[in-house]
């Protein structure tokens, strides 16, 4: 056993405060990691004050995770020790339903096993990584380029691999029409990964604040979508999506603006079903459709993306016991674009 | 000017009653045509009934029409006296839009001239096939094979390419597993369809009625979607659903049918959004969308389909003066599989 510090949420209310668990011992197949850097994704809070469900306190949350890996089991072969690694999301999943022997660990069957919160094998909760220290099986670890920044590389774990694998699914490329709706953690980042696929990148904002910091992370176009003439400029103009807002959007309005055969993806999901106009689906021959984060190979090769395009989340590093005012201000969208929390100050 | 006879509908309520109207004089691009018979179409009650939205009265329904070229404009080139031909949905398009240039013409920016109660370019107001004669600009003609008997030819112009757009579109071939939605007249040509290109076909039905007939069909499968059973047993097992039913369904019921990147398409639209939950698409990556007809190219592919592997859609026959009678039944679904108007009992 480790014993690791760490900030765990003690209820849905209560600032999150320093405590230690215990990491499991190491087993054949796993690694442990000294935790360098983990970001501060907004599910962490929906999850921690119970927005999505009842769960068991106390928790540590945290699932982008990058670090060191300081021991390695007997039959570990993908990682060694010093090597400079990542967990993201998940940390196991069922690897026999068709979607994980296909590789889709994200589209577990049976559900896969998330990074906190989730009942693990061991029928543990499993806890995240505001921490210092995880074990993880080896095969739900990534490689960490070197040259992507250290602290960047960590929201690259979850934002990262969730805005790449629709455009990356989606062959997005020379000659494509992207829209990405929202620039926030997830949005600023499916800028920079459309932009260096070759695709037109037109940002959709509420405003236009955030203008300049979009054209600089490669949109070619920025429009508000609180001025109603936006709408009639680009009807019918995209060839996808990307929808990075979780709260409810009206969706016949972004669905008229996609082209014959478009698609409008959605990256996150609000509570409630949205209203959808069949008839605007028509109109196009369009579709509406939505995924969920990446699968571990693909976190891998959007990793390797990065590294060989120079692409890194912009991060606003924080020490941990700051992680409670960091929360007040993602609720507030008043981030630019992810906070980081050093795990050296845990 | 060619006077032919029709039946009318004078109001959203009277009986369609007999009459006269004048064609246009056949120009350089058109074609006359000698109708021999036209299928009823559920849309055409919509319409009639000012369902969706009010039009102008006396209006002549019906766009499934097959009959005789018997008089050709000095420039027409695609058809000539004597041709067994067809006529479906449209009559024309604006042919400038990228849509249309695409070949597209159903998908038309500037929306497209319906068969009947469109406004057409001469200010008219188009008149459909519950009728003697029409004439049609020639490219919005197709060929109808001689193989394919003729009154069952009719439904094919309409319920025929609905059904087979999105199967085409979507590449269905051997391996793939589509699930048909209501077996009515959309339905049992999408079984048909489905079928002859090879694949593994389930039909979902409110009851177990029309099991004999699917199978029959095609079907290799057959459930009552009234068994709640159903969608637990076919989880997660289908990569396409077409759903042939208008009115509004229980979509996360069937998205939850949908394996790893199965779409549902719909064929009809509910008038109402339909509320979607965002979590049923992203289990599995599924995708929601919808076609409308299909285009002149397809309409034509799709008869050639029907004579190369002898598709023809079930028909009841009946006289002009019973396509009252018809209606009640088609709302009550009381057809098996589609009316059909002897044109010369008009």
């Amino acid at each position: 056993m480790t014993t690791a510090r760490a900030y765990a949420a003690t209820s849905p209310t209560d600032p999150l405060a320093l405590t230690t668990i215990e990491r499991r011992p190491v087993g054949p197949n796993d690694v442990l990691i000294d935790i360098a850097y983990t970001g501060v994704c907004h599910s962490d809070i929906h999850t921690i004050r119970g927005d999505w469900g009842p769960i068991a306190y106390p928790l540590v949350a945290g699932h982008e995770i990058v670090g060191t890996v300081t021991e390695v089991g007997s039959e570990v072969s993908r990682h060694k020790v010093g090597d400079r690694v990542g967990v993201g999301c998940m940390v196991n999943s069922c690897r026999e339903c068709v979607n994980c022997l296909a590789g889709l660990e994200n589209y577990c069957l049976k559900g896969n096993t998330l990074t906190y919160g989730s009942v693990d094998r061991d029928g543990t909760i499993t806890q995240g990584g505001y921490s210092t220290h995880i074990v993880v099986v080896e095969d739900f670890v990534v490689s960490v380029p070197e040259n992507i920044p250290y602290e960047a590389a960590a929201p690259l774990l979850c934002a990262g691999v969730t805005a790449y694998s629709p455009l990356a699914h989606r062959n997005v490329g020379p000659g494509k029409r992207v829209a990405v709706v929202g620039m926030g953690g997830l949005g600023h980042m499916a800028v920079k990964f459309a932009h260096a696929m070759g695709a037109e990148v037109t940002v959709l904002s509420q405003s236009l604040n955030k203008q300049e910091d979009g054209i600089r992370f490669g949109a070619d176009h920025y429009y508000a979508t609180s001025d109603a003439s936006t709408f009639k400029t680009l009807a019918d103009s995209f060839d996808l999506i990307v929808n990075t807002i979780s709260a409810p959007v009206d969706l016949q309005a972004y669905l008229s603006l996609l082209a014959l055969d478009g698609t409008m993806v959605n990256l996150g999901a609000p509570a409630e079903p949205l209203p959808v106009s069949v008839f605007a689906l028509m109109g196009n021959r369009r579709s509406f459709t939505a995924t969920s984060i990446g699968s571990i190979a693909e976190t891998q090769e959007m990793l390797d993306f990065c590294a060989e395009h120079a692409i890194a989340p912009e991060v606003e590093l924080i020490a941990a016991a700051d992680v409670n005012a960091a929360y007040e201000r993602v609720l507030e969208s008043d981030v630019r674009y992810r906070f980081v929390i050093d795990a050296a100050t845990i």
